[in-house]
């Protein structure tokens, strides 16, 4: 199991904010602004480079899910940066796909 | 017409990277990275917080596009950054939603 399946399964603490059948978040435990959640989706995806067509619809689920929950956080109006590393360069730590929300200050450019 | 539409339609000249039916893709004028590409939906969406269910199935391929594109740009084992900047704390800059695909170094964090 993924990190984040063990968070899903509740066999590791975390601060939930939203689950619905295909998407869970949660508050990053190392926040880089005053509201940092993870988006990730329930069925394991490693990286969006091993995502195929069959997964469109869950793709596009994910990013309306980060939407929603932006807006429960009140963010719609001061806005948001959503990121997604991917591989070394990026930074990416953990094998299940994940989508950063990040807002509550200004963010600077470019994004690292 | 957004400036998007006018690169689309052919205005505005820009180096395009990829187009099909529901995708463009082009080079930012102003890159923060040796690889930084712009992936915008043919539809406009103005933005992510204007989507709705109906745009699931446009916003899923506008992941896999950027996916797609990252691997023919060799960024697929090196890593790349994906961002969507959203209202004013992000830095949103044009009313069409749009992804950036960041790659061709390393990134750091927090993204901005």
């Amino acid at each position: 199991m993924t990190l984040f399946e063990r968070i899903d399964a509740g066999e590791i603490p975390a601060d939930i904010v939203f689950k619905n059948d295909d998407v869970l978040a949660f508050r990053d435990i190392h926040p880089q602004a005053p509201v940092h959640i993870l988006v990730v989706p329930r069925r394991v995806i490693p990286r969006l480079g091993e995502a195929g067509e069959a997964d469109t619809t869950l793709l596009g689920k994910l990013l309306l899910a980060a939407k929603d929950i932006a807006k429960s956080e009140g963010l719609a109006d001061s806005g948001y940066r959503l990121v997604i590393n991917h591989g070394p360069h990026a930074g990416e730590s953990v094998p299940h796909l994940h989508l950063h929300i990040l807002g509550g200050r200004p963010m600077d450019w470019p994004p690292g």
